[in-house]
């Protein structure tokens, strides 16, 4: 069982986004979409933005664009850049609790082909669910969803086991207690996985 | 031609190191080894050694661990970490300027086995000389030319050229103005030598 614990304004889960689909389905592995805050990953961490680094951030935009020419996926940078992504992962928390893992993961990469391709802020609770609605989702159940208290504590609680077992940033993927971080370590994950005889 | 900037600290400038040749072999292109200091670049990027991230260094020791496995390499954590790497960049550069870049090479390969696999604390004038004996170098002159200000400016310099062209951490390899950072960007240059018909 792959964990993949993401987070729509983080450009490498994006990224992972589009290929561990394909990755989940040659190694015959089950894979789980677990949406989490990124900011409150670094805060309990101790990490910081990648971005906060003048020097990382400017290498950090040729480097997502080779990536998406690898893939021959789409990508522009948002014109709104951190996003505040709290309606959003709350949103697919929501959802998941809701409906299930499925229509969470279709909202994910429907959130994600939003931000990281067409440019739309997400940062409000109305463009979050445009793109739900679009999908064809109960807007009004989600949007009053997403007030629970048991939504804004699963997502609280996502984000603290994911620390817990290990997470420092984003894309966190875990076999058990094996993590891999980040969209460039999508290779060893899979060789991980084949290894465990998943293929 | 590719520019390695590398400190003996770095665990994955040490797995680059142990790539980078057959590399550049490969894809025919020139290549040049230069010793810079990772603290200094840290310092003058704003950036901070990922190992501070409690998180961070625990999934650091199975990533590393990976890649020597991938690698076929050796790899064992050293028990003196971070270490203070002013000997060994300064003897490296020190050697750059009176011998050539092949004995910094030799020198840098000598010092990383030394470290990262021979578990031998290098931050000793005396432990850096003593692998430069090794190696049948003239120790003396080199111990000498340690102390000389054109050394000391000569890798600060280094240092500073590197942050100015972009460099955040270690190793960071240029293509002109093209900046690949990490052991895991490999492919990543290897791709874009052969897009610029290196091979």
């Amino acid at each position: 069982m792959i964990e993949f614990f993401y987070d729509i304004n983080s450009p490498y889960s994006y990224l992972a986004a589009t290929q561990v689909e394909a990755l989940a389905k040659r190694t015959a592995s089950p894979l789980r979409f677990r949406p989490f805050l990124l900011g409150g990953v670094f805060k309990q961490a101790g990490n910081d933005a990648p971005a906060r680094i003048p020097n990382k951030a400017r290498w950090m935009l040729g480097d997502l664009a080779r990536w998406a020419a690898i893939y021959d996926v789409p990508f522009r940078f948002p014109s709104v850049f951190p996003l505040n992504s709290l309606h959003a992962q709350r949103a697919l928390v929501a959802l998941d609790r809701s409906v299930g893992e499925e229509a969470q993961r279709g909202l994910a990469l429907a959130l994600y082909r939003a931000y990281w391709v067409d440019d739309r802020d997400l940062s409000t609770r109305e463009a979050v669910l445009e793109i739900a609605a679009a999908r064809g989702l109960d807007v009004a159940a989600l949007s009053s969803a997403m007030d629970a208290p048991e939504t804004k504590d699963a997502l609280r609680a996502a984000t603290d086991e994911a620390v817990q077992r290990g997470a420092f940033g984003a894309p966190s993927l875990f076999v058990g207690d094996a993590l891999f971080w980040g969209n460039d370590r999508l290779p060893l994950l899979e060789a991980h996985l084949r290894a465990l005889g998943g293929a």
